[in-house]
C-alpha cells in the first residue's frame, strides 16, 4: 500500500463507509460512480480518484459492488480487526462515550474506564466497572490495549499519554483541550477539540450575519 | 472583511486562540511569531500569512501583544457575543455537553434541553430543566437561540434541523451520523462525527502496523 495518501483522503474514507452501509441496508447491490457522486454529493472524478489511492475497485460499465467496496474500505481503515479502548477519564463525557453502542458495530469495543475521582468507583457502564486510575497500569500490562481514549482534564493529559505510550499504547483519541506532547513518533494522535469545532461553527455564523448586515 | 478565507485558515483559528489564552494565564504580555512557532509546531511565516488574513496584528520589531490578539481572534470567531445553546437529544453525550462547563466560558451558553423520552422529562442538568420534545417549537419562538445541537438517533434529525430551521435557527452543531440536508443555504453546520474520527485513528494505527511489519 502507498504511503503517499493524504490525510484529505483517509478524512473522506468514513463517509464512503457509511453511504456504502446505507446502500447495503436498503439492499442496493451495485452503484454507478455518477449514482453515488449524487447520493454524496462529491464529484464522480472525486470518488474515482479517491479510490483509486486503494487500487480503484469499479468495473468499466459496472460500476462499485456495494458490499464488496464496503468491505473492503473496512479493512482499508483496519475495521476488519476488533480495537479495544480504553477510556481515562469516566466523567459525563467519558460516560457517554462508553455508552456510544454504535462504537461496538464497527469493532471498537470499550474494555475499560478509569477515574480520579473515589465516588466513580465501581460504578458500571454497559459491563464495564470504573477503575481508580492507580489500576491503569496493572490493566493494560495485562489486557490487550489498542486505543486509549483520554477524557480528562487537559493538565494530566500529557503525563498520562505518555505513561500509557511506555506502556505500549500506540493511539490515543484525545477529548483533552490541548495539543498532547507525545514523544513517541509511533504513536498516533487523533484530536476531538469541542471547543473548537463550536468556536468555527460560530466564526461561520458570525460571518454570514456580518455580510446580512452589509447587505442591508 | 475578505471573504475568501478558506475553512483552512478559520479551523486553525481556535488554536491560536487557546494558545493565547495560555499565554495571558501565564503573564506573557507580547510574543514574536518565532516564539509563537516554537510554542505552536506551525512554522512563523505560516502564522504571519494565517493572521494577515485579517489584517496582521503584528508590529515589526515589536511581535504580537498577547491580550490585544487575543481579543481580536476572539472577535473574529463571534465570542464577543453570547451565544445560546439548545441540545436536541439529551442522552448520554447531550447531558456530557449540557455539563460542559468551558463552553460557557467562551461565551456559549446552553438555553434549554429536549427529549423523547419521558423518563428524562423534569431531570435537571446545571440549571436546565430537560423539556419534552413537543415544547421545542414554543420555546425557540419565545427565546434567543442561536445554535441548536444535535445529539439525537440520526434517523429524525433531518425532520428536527429543517423544524427548527424554520423556525429561525441559523447554526446546527451536528453529532448526529448523518449528512444534515439543509434546504436554507443561509444555514451554517458544523459536524462531528465521533464514528469517523475513530477510523481515522483506526486506519493510522493499521496503517503503522502495517509498515512495521513489512519491515521486519
Amino acid at each position: 500500500m502507498s504511503k503517499e495518501i493524504s490525510q484529505a483522503v483517509i478524512r473522506r474514507m468514513p463517509r464512503y463507509y457509511r453511504y456504502l452501509g446505507e446502500l447495503l441496508d436498503e439492499g442496493v447491490e451495485r452503484i454507478s460512480s455518477n449514482e453515488l457522486s449524487a447520493r454524496m454529493k462529491v464529484t464522480a472524478s472525486q470518488i474515482r480518484q479517491d479510490l483509486n489511492n486503494f487500487g480503484g475497485f469499479g468495473q468499466q460499465g459496472y460500476g462499485y459492488n456495494v458490499q464488496f467496496l464496503y468491505e473492503e474500505i473496512g479493512k482499508i481503515m483496519g475495521l476488519n480487526e476488533q480495537h479495544n479502548i480504553i477510556i481515562i477519564g469516566a466523567g459525563n463525557l467519558g460516560q457517554a462515550l462508553a455508552n456510544y453502542v454504535k462504537f461496538e458495530k464497527l469493532g471498537f469495543v470499550i474494555v475499560g474506564l478509569f477515574d480520579v475521582n473515589p465516588e466513580l468507583c465501581g460504578k458500571s457502564i454497559r459491563g464495564n466497572k470504573i477503575e481508580m486510575i492507580d489500576k491503569l497500569e496493572e490493566f493494560v500490562k495485562t489486557h490487550k490495549v489498542d486505543i486509549a481514549t483520554l477524557t480528562m482534564p487537559k493538565e494530566k493529559a500529557d503525563a498520562v499519554a505518555n505513561q500509557l505510550v511506555s506502556l505500549g499504547v500506540h493511539a490515543i483519541w484525545n477529548f483533552a483541550h490541548v495539543d498532547l506532547e507525545v514523544l513517541d513518533e509511533n504513536v498516533v494522535v487523533e484530536n476531538v477539540h469541542l471547543s473548537d469545532s463550536l468556536m468555527q461553527l460560530s466564526y461561520n455564523m458570525t460571518k454570514n450575519k456580518r455580510e446580512k448586515e452589509t447587505l442591508e
